[in-house]
């Protein structure tokens, strides 16, 4: 047995790595960097911003005057669709492959001061249907091997505009955490004969220790290996490889939980809460990946208010991750919060 | 062939991991968060410092009056030596295991205002004897199995004090990192007989494109794989496993590339310049580690300016790490700067 009050580490079951738990350090007092508070105070119009409706963007088009959602290729894309093929290998010590890819923006709203768990489920379900459609648009092109559906939220996780929108890169190869996944959930796959996420979410739901929604379609849940302070995941019940598959009632029961999910973090502190979130999902046009099931994380960074974060440096960086706060005591705090954003309260 | 102009993926041969390199997004232009200018007008000596000599600390002490260098354990250790031993096991879906540790704090100076590239390199040199010598101390504890000496230089990375001081972290299990880097080399020893970080100095020297320093004992470079915009790594010429091997000439040498390289970087935008920097070096008390080859690795966030960093959220932390300028232009970069310090000039 493991005394879970005493320092510890866990196993993330996804990538193999671990995280060092250390409890009985909650209570370090911080004199460290303190960031700025989000003001909260934006237009709902405003006409600086490269993604609200009629403006221009840098490569000189106009936005369309959209209602809902608007999708468009990222001006400053880190991968390109027309790279050429290729590979280099210096006696195995220096190797590089040619990267082939597509960037692509969406935003989530017309409204430059919304966010999600501010938005109505209906209009969430938009953006949910707008991910799904892109999904089977990108899984066309043959030589697209994976798509990630991202968003960065709040300028401390590097989003460079507040007006809510997301990200896909779209790629020819299958990226480290992708790579890492599958293999663990191939493993797992071939082992039990069963998807390892659909085990997890059962013994979850049976402990009901960390779990937050539990809803027809989904489950929120603190993972057992939680690195970042308030970490969660979105697992679906369902055990299906990719957005593509997501029938109308899951797509509805997605919106309703990201609405769910995002308000209760709103509400921790009574602020945005930031966060990068994205989805991970079966490579396409790579053959059957009946191992994979489909999952949405959440990396939030605040720890202890609005203003201080946890750093993932130094031991962190050349070591482990390292956390403070046990995923029980993150999964208590998420759980005792109010389902009424904290501004419309 | 690749054309390292276009975007394309490396191989960090460490760990097995990509990077994601896109050369063309170099101007992007950024209009997300500033980071704060450090102001650099700090007192020589501050009386609500816990690391000044004779101050108080957490936990109630007095520092000595010390000259040099400062060692103690940390009031708010993540890791604690009397944590009882114990694993947990449930259905191979959740797993714990209990750690036992020791966090130490080294101060490397007793003024408050100075950093590794304002020191004397006498002053250096005392700092990487104290880390030898407690390396040996900590080795002779049997239940340590690894011993990771780092520094968090800066506010943006978590340091929460400007008094210059680094940690030693020793546990009793081995970190991701660590584990990820002895797979790797053991393969690669096995395989060739020879050092895997060896072969690639030798290279790194025969193309010079990458080199920044070139001593007697050491050499400083931009790793053909480096992530972070301007990261570097210092490597032995000798094939050594641990510090604890070190001679009287390469702890000279090592106190004299620390200087050069950290000048360099403070010169690069005239400024304190952050980062987090440790040695990676073999497991002790876990038998022969034939396939290790000590580096120290430093990871500075600064991208463009003194306030603005590389965010690495959102692909980055679901797919790959990506970087925006190729580590050969970061090489040329440091190479340019010159080697009196900013302050001095
Ligand atoms: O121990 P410190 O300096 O208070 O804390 C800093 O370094 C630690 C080790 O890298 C990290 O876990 C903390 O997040 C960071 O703020
Ligand atoms: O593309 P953006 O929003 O300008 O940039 C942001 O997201 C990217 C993808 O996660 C990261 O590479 C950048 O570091 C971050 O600032």
């Amino acid at each position: 047995m493991v005394d879970l009050n005493q320092p510890h580490h866990r196993l993330n079951i996804l990538t193999g790595e671990k995280v060092l738990v250390s409890p009985h350090r909650n209570n370090r007092p911080w004199q460290g960097k303190v960031e700025d508070i989000v003001s909260g105070n934006l237009p709902a119009y405003d006409p600086t911003c490269y993604l609200c409706p009629t403006n221009k963007r840098a490569d000189g088009t106009d936005n369309p005057d959209y209602q809902d959602t608007f999708v468009f290729t990222n001006d400053f894309s880190a991968i390109l669709e027309n790279t050429a093929e290729g590979t280099f290998n210096q006696a195995d010590l220096l190797q590089a492959t040619a990267e082939r890819g597509l960037c692509k923006v969406i935003t989530f709203s017309p409204r430059h001061d919304l966010t999600l768990p501010e938005m109505d489920i209906s209009a969430i379900l938009k953006v949910v249907n707008l991910w799904q459609q892109e999904f089977n648009i990108l899984a066309q092109k043959e030589w697209i091997k994976y798509i990630q559906i991202f968003e960065n939220k709040g300028a401390i996780m590097g989003c460079s505009n507040p007006h809510p929108h997301g990200q896909i890169w779209s790629q020819s190869s299958l990226p480290n955490e992708i790579l890492i996944e599958t293999a663990r959930q191939k493993a797992y796959y071939e082992k039990n004969n069963t998807s390892m996420l659909q085990a997890y979410i059962e013994l979850e739901l049976s402990l009901n220790e960390r779990v937050i929604i539990d809803n027809d379609h989904f489950v929120a849940l603190v993972p057992y290996w939680a690195t970042w302070p308030f970490e969660t995941m979105i697992i679906s019940k369902r055990h299906l490889q990719h957005i593509g598959q997501f029938n109308e009632e899951e797509k509805a029961d997605l919106a309703k939980t990201l609405q769910e999910l995002t308000i209760r973090y709103d509400n921790i502190f009574s602020t945005s809460f930031p966060y990068s979130a994205g989805m991970h999902q079966a490579p396409i046009n790579d053959g059957a990946h009946e191992e994979w099931h489909w999952h949405m994380h959440f990396y939030p960074p605040l720890l202890r208010s609005a203003s201080i974060k946890k750093f993932m440096v130094g031991y962190e960086m050349l070591g482990s991750p390292q956390r403070d706060i046990t995923p029980e005591q993150a999964a208590a705090i998420i759980k005792k919060q109010s389902t009424v954003h904290y501004k419309k309260a």
